[in-house]
């Protein structure tokens, strides 16, 4: 069994989490906090859990944490990770960082989007972009997990095998995505309130989202060149997923059958992402409550235009499911263990 | 045309107000009036006015709606809006009280339930309650009226014409009623984020709501005795409407066709409140958007249980719509203009 | 390892029982089976199970399912069921049936409320009805269990124990309950389409509603004497849940902590029963996707009035997973196998 | 006043335009038909109308609306409204056709798509598609109206300036669509299911919707060459509007302000259309239940990429709105008449 801390249990993200590892057969949760004072019972934080229940969500503590953990998971906001991740990493914990802080190597760019310094720059060498389709092997050694953001979740395992096999104009690339209000997070917000969001549907930082460098540079260190997206998050009124729909150009020559194939060798044995016959598309209900990203494709042949949908639970696997995920890379457990059913 | 100021026009139940007043053929918006320093252009508050509408929200000035206004509608919070009406009503002006302020006779229950003192207590016996088809003739002559609260309005339209008649015992009365968000106003609440209430819904302030007292008050001033509820409110994951389903006892002997002669007795001549067909029930579609009280009822004949639903729109029939209705009796319009279609 | 057939898993209930057995530890799933023709692949009915699953939802055959199963699900339409269930119960199966068709012990009643004729009288005799609170022990030996419908689980759990200790009065329970949309079935029917019932909410069936003999002849049983109710169902616009709101009256002389002691004393040792403390009530997101009854309850001390509201998930408790409740029951597993997380 | 029929009042479409016109001022409902046998009362399909309207929906009759109606409007399925047409367009009606049978001049490719023959041919010569925005002055002497589709108008209002001022490439048009789902009509389907669409998302007719041929005849015109597009429509678990996002490239040298004069220019005087300011963008709120199209739009000064949102209620604007706005236009009427507040 694993020993496993949950900094941050009671946002959406993090309450996920926990609910995950709680059914995970070699996972022990040994810490679960918070910044609040008082200790929560986690049966309010997560309905479905035993009522003899002792366990409870508590004030941070790192000597706590430090004498219990093997596996530390940060689940809080971003900019505030960073100095707690280096502290763990140092006690030799395995760290899996749910925030931005160590997902963008370029710190001038991370400073720019999150406009705060970045304290741990010397770690970031060490930090992996948990993304387990591109960096498994990676993942298998390294002791700081950056678990990927979850609009470039959806967006990147749409373009990875795409790009990598050149099939397609990096130049091209536009992704209009629709997410759940879950990916807002738990804080206060007028825009957000149930009267403002119920039965409404609109853009919001249109090509402006802070997760546009993060995509940036996993696409261009797929593509191998230089990738400038156009991006147009919306949100939808409801609780979680994030659909993404990529308007791409096919290079010259490239044939129809080529992109499904490109798909079919990335994922054939990817245990998460499934991809759909040509012409069939998911929908968000075929993920939600999964860690899987389904994808579908079609393209006239005797046009440039290709287009890709991908669907994913953006608290799965665009947030808890795919830590797990990496802890279970990063431990040699079953890669599905805990996140099937 | 009347000249016709809103004080308090940023709120749910303020810009549906504006809304109702814009299309209303012999009303003048003189003034309406926000307590933020920076005017708001109304096109923002109410999308379907004419692009070229110079009408403004303005920090409130009493000595500007006192110079302008024949008529102010108070939609203030409670508790705020007494020392308001106080001083239009004292510079001539027909007050429209949309807040619970002036509803109450008996000070002592308004002070104990809503937490503050009552700073215009020789001023309440000048107030009418506006529930036109309670106290039609009395609105007709008073210069202030304290517009009924959501869930008293279709809580008493449910149950006057039974208790005037001695129809039912006064002592029996349950009363299940479930709102949508609106009614819980546009402040911010973490328990009405979108998350939280998106397919959720529970009880709140079991059998303790604010409205018992005022529905209290009504009942046993119809029934000619005190009258002593059970009130249940819910909140429904949607955006306006309340539907209240009333569970009585008939008194013994009565018949169930007296029940729905009652009713229609009462109600015939109403232009806002529908009664059905015995054992036809209403739903919030029925009313959504619209003045309408429409109510439904059943009863086995062997069995002295009846069962009475009534819906209605808790920011029209239920609070700015009724507001329009006593606004037209007062002035002596047709009761329906401006509140149909 | 329990081989465990489900008869119609293409439903809301059959699908969610499925997804309930394919987590459960000791159930192989040897046979799912549909009316329809051709096999359908488990994947498009359950999202979350793995990539590599071969499960299908194949054309019932009787003789297969006699030869692989040791235990029957039936999750068929009202009286459709009683005859199927007749045929495993006397090849020896052990048959847990979800429809209405063993539910009632009172075959005229059923005849009159459902509309057919009932084929298997004498079967009634060996059915234990499966409400696991109340027959525990007869549920431990019986071959043919017939599970509870949604309605009479949300309403007798939060009924029986004060009914047993003799607390409350049996001619006074008045039912209000409310619905998710998925109670109604999978079936096309214009009332519950999407723009239908999208920010609507009404009453149904109001006091005819089919599940009423079943819950009068539970809580008449428990009560020993006979009991007549007053029921009112409401339908939500959302996907799962029933929130169940019941006005009770006590019996002279009963004090408040009295009721509260009797919910404590019943479902203490209950792994599917909280109780809150006095004046806590549950919400539809506590109980979600979980087995459990969430139950709170008010009384004021001077007041002879209680009022008791529970929630459950109208697919789970309400229906899939108290069958899984009485697998685990009748197999002698522990009680929460594959119903907790 | 105007004497108006509308056949095929039961519909969506068909209520709302009934709604619309029972407000207009000018206009007096002589006919309103459905192809059931009995008569309805209007009261069950527009909530808020008055209690004693004798209104009726009843069986059609040609007699009956040729000897009543100057102005018929066509509210029926795609393929069954042509004929209709015919006849009283041969009888010297205004006749406004809501369903798609006269929008595409190609008959070639209106057989493609709606998979009939077009058996009015001559008749289309007489069509004036009823874009008011385009083609006010044709509308303004046209016997037959061939209102707009409720995507061509949304995509259409967003392109339309650009195109025509050569400031966009016709060959770069991509176009992200999401529809509320009464866009899909009122007849029963299991995808539109409550339980299957609510908490749901995804795209569908993926690059093959019938609106297709109608937008590129259109936008073709408009910029004097032909556009192919790209179309993917998306369904939201909403009630009512389609929010587009536009994908363009600007042409060579054109600079950003260009853009915004663009817009500014073509519908300063439109009482329809709102043009936010650069970097603002619309929400579906803002647009529902009016006739307003709002369209924001942003370019990044040194990117060649443009992103326009536009969005619009696909009953009002998309539909019924929009026909109320081109009776006003033949009939001289001013054009908000009836369309405001």
């Amino acid at each position: 069994m694993l020993n496993c801390a949950v900094v941050g249990a009671t946002g959406y993200t993090g309450a996920e989490l926990v609910k995950i590892l709680l059914r995970h057969p070699r996972v022990r949760l040994v810490a679960l906090t918070t910044r609040q004072e008082n200790a929560i019972p986690l049966k309010s934080l997560v309905p479905g859990i035993s009522k003899e229940s002792p366990l409870e969500v508590r004030k941070f503590s790192f000597p706590d944490i430090k004498r219990k953990a093997d596996v530390v998971f940060l689940a809080l906001p971003h900019t505030e990770s960073m100095d707690v991740a280096a502290q763990f990493f140092r006690a030799g914990k395995i760290v899996i960082d749910l925030s931005a802080d160590f997902r963008i190597k370029d710190t001038a760019l991370y400073e720019k989007w999150y406009g705060v310094k970045h304290s741990q720059k010397k770690l970031l060498a060490e930090a992996v972009y948990g993304l387990p389709e591109l960096n498994r092997e990676t993942i298998r050694r390294s002791n700081l997990i950056a678990n990927p953001g979850c609009y470039p979740t959806g967006t990147c395992l749409g373009l990875l095998p795409l790009l990598r096999d050149g099939l397609i104009d990096p130049d091209s690339i536009v992704i209009d995505a629709k997410s759940g209000v879950s990916g807002a997070g738990k804080k206060l917000n007028p825009a957000t309130q149930f009267c403002e969001m119920d039965e409404n549907f609109y853009a919001y930082k249109v090509n402006r989202h802070q997760h546009m460098p993060e995509m940036e540079e996993v696409l261009s260190y797929a593509a191998g060149q230089s990738v400038r997206i156009t991006f147009v998050p919306h949100l939808l009124p409801l609780n979680r997923g994030i659909l993404t729909t990529l308007y791409l150009k096919k290079n010259p020559g490239v044939r129809v059958a080529q992109l499904r194939e490109s798909f079919e060798r990335a994922y054939k044995k990817e245990p998460f992402v499934r991809v759909r016959p040509i012409g069939e598309f998911p929908a968000l209900k075929d993920v939600q409550n999964t860690n899987f990203c389904d994808i579908g494709l079609t393209s006239e042949p005797d046009e440039d235009e290709i287009i890709v949908i991908t669907a994913i639970d953006n608290l799965v696997k665009g947030a808890s499911g795919q830590a797990v995920q990496n802890l279970n890379i990063r431990s040699g457990f079953k890669e599905e263990e805990g996140l099937l059913g």
